[in-house]
């Protein structure tokens, strides 16, 4: 494929056909793990670069410093704990040093090369996570409830996921291709997962400006209760992309990863991972992977100046908001207006905006975009 | 007044009291050479740091070097003659060697160190700045018209010019306290010549969302017949920035320098300067200091690429217009949509919304703006 002009090492641990029968041969031979769908999307990520520089999952001495100075031992930037899970019984069934083949859906996707099983206290790794061990934090929340045994050790690639949305995902290595084709030398990524909105196409089209191209990446997986569901975002997306931006300066694609809400380390984790994929810039708004009021506002961006050797350039975003007076999008560095003339983007007022279709809602989001989720039958996730 | 925390060096030829009465006391016995007023602001602007790293008129040594490769000897950036001409009875009068008093209106104002007087060809140093030497090119006409003989030398600064905007002026210096007394650490420049319409809004306010603050920094001196008198633009100006900036986030200042028309050289120069007075930003819009059609449309953009060691960095933008469909500001990189939705902001255009105020003159001008200058008996510079 030629140079790679962007971003980290390209990871490449994916099975050639030669070394799938290989493994496969192996395979009955090996203990077994039954992965989650979050598991086995963190094994694809794991495989295709998209955590470049890990390799696998997070051993012991790697955990303890990602948590301690949000960095590999090695010395490079990483602030989330990419880690895998199991029961006791499960860990049982491993040996350190031998491979473990990893499932799901009873189908072999992976390999484990298993380097170490060992404990971990929950409650410090949500305080250096999230800055909390609050049980209502949905980040802290997930994590006790998670296995009390983690298996670190690199990862091989079996077969890819069948994945609902096949179409719209692309690994590190093809987004590369895809802008180099384009011929953008500069991208800017933007991390989503919610329906696109007047004041991401602001925020969107404000960064495009000085960059020849834009990477809208999703997150698709596992939300919470009352979020957008991921068929209608992308559709959400098409109907903005075909009416509203220009083909050549804008490329979608899904991310398969779950949202961690840990705020300011995920922030950093997202840029990381947004220089996997070719970009070099990256977009962080107000309160980005916030939850509730467990981050100060701009922490997420504050965050960046430990980390002058990111290799991807932040592109910071204050509170943005329509102004009446402006009478366009503007943000708290571009207008001196105030509270009484500004449209907010809550998510009450967008629910009602795309529902009751009232005068202001055009100035919320673009009618196309209302239209094909007043479409969907419930564009929400429930349960 | 601290760390220079920006730019190149700050250069200081403004003499002091006590040099100011030893240079008047020298003046009696010095040859002597009454400026223009456009010579007069030269010699101010180089005394006080605004064309930093030069000290004075571009000896032949220096002229070559800026015409051929657009460096001075010594290898930094330069790219505009700044050259001082006189007739060959004037040149007759001095002595290579020997200080030159400079007098504006009959007022000693400066010192001239200097070193050499030589001739030069005019078509040649049109052809190399303007790439053309059609005298119909404003650059070029203006060259035609000065003297045989010029003169290089370093200079020093008796007495600032009366202006009529002093409380409009900053020297680089004083732009540098300010910007610093207002925390900003990154700085965007915006050259103009012209009242401000709501592209120029648009394109400030876009670049001052990834910086602290913006420095608006108008031309004033001679213009064409048919431009808006500096006066005008001031106050049209100030009648945007009382209602549409926040105070913190952006100053106004003049710079006292003529317009060359140089299109991708006098955006090179424009950079420097505006590095010069703290900017760490500078904004270059599509045939940036064009005139008629001597340029390409991104000929001032692309020379960026020759000058890594700028100091500065460049934001560039594409054309900007108000599109009907999306319903704003838009620029070429954004918007799919035709020509039949866009309203470009032509000279002709916007006379009309100023005069007319037609039902379109708002999504051209801001109508505050177009008030104040509605309010003015003669706005354009005439014969």
């Amino acid at each position: 494929m030629g140079a790679i002009p962007h971003g980290g090492r390209l990871i490449d641990r994916v099975l050639s056909g030669d070394q799938q029968q290989e493994a496969l041969h192996r395979a009955s031979s090996l203990p077994c793990l039954e992965l989650s769908e979050e598991q086995a999307c963190q094994v694809e990520n794991l495989a295709t670069g998209v955590y470049s520089p890990l390799e696998g999952f997070l051993t012991q001495d790697a955990l303890m410093s990602v948590l301690e100075r949000m960095r590999l031992p090695g010395g490079l930037p990483w602030t989330i704990p990419i880690i895998l899970d199991v029961d006791r019984r499960a860990a049982a069934a491993c040996e350190e040093g031998r491979d473990v083949l990893l499932t799901y859906q009873g189908r072999a996707m992976g390999l484990l090369h298993l380097k170490d099983a060992y404990g971990y206290d929950k409650p410090t790794v949500c305080r250096q996570v999230f800055g909390t061990d609050d049980g209502a934090h949905p980040g802290v929340r997930r994590v006790l409830a998670m296995g009390d045994t983690l298996l670190g050790g690199d990862v091989d690639l079996i077969e890819p996921l069948d994945t609902p949305f096949a179409s719209r995902h692309l690994t590190p290595r093809e987004a590369r291709v895809l802008f180099t084709a384009k011929g953008w030398r500069t991208i800017v990524g933007f991390q989503t997962r919610n329906v696109p909105h007047l004041g991401h196409e602001y925020v969107q089209k404000t960064a495009l400006t000085f960059v020849d191209g834009l990477f809208i990446n999703p997150v698709v997986g596992p939300k919470k209760r009352g979020d957008f569901r991921d068929e209608v975002i992308l559709a959400a997306y098409d109907a903005l992309l075909r009416n509203y931006y220009l083909k050549d300066r804008a490329v979608l694609a899904v991310l398969k990863t779950g949202m961690y809400y840990a705020g300011p380390r995920e922030a950093i984790f997202h840029a990381i991972v947004r220089k996997n994929f070719g970009c070099t810039h990256f977009i962080v708004g107000r309160d980005h992977a916030g939850a509730g009021h467990y981050y100060s506002p701009y922490a997420a961006q504050e965050i960046f100046d430990e980390f002058p050797d990111l290799g991807i350039t932040p592109l910071f975003f204050t509170a943005f908001f329509y102004c009446r007076r402006c009478q366009g999008m503007a943000n708290e560095k571009t207008c001196p207006h105030g509270e009484q003339d500004r449209l907010a983007f809550s998510g009450s007022k967008l629910r009602d905006a795309i529902v009751q279709q009232t005068g202001e809602s055009a100035l919320l989001i673009r009618p196309e975009v209302a239209d094909t989720i007043r479409a969907v039958d419930n564009p929400f996730v429930t349960g």
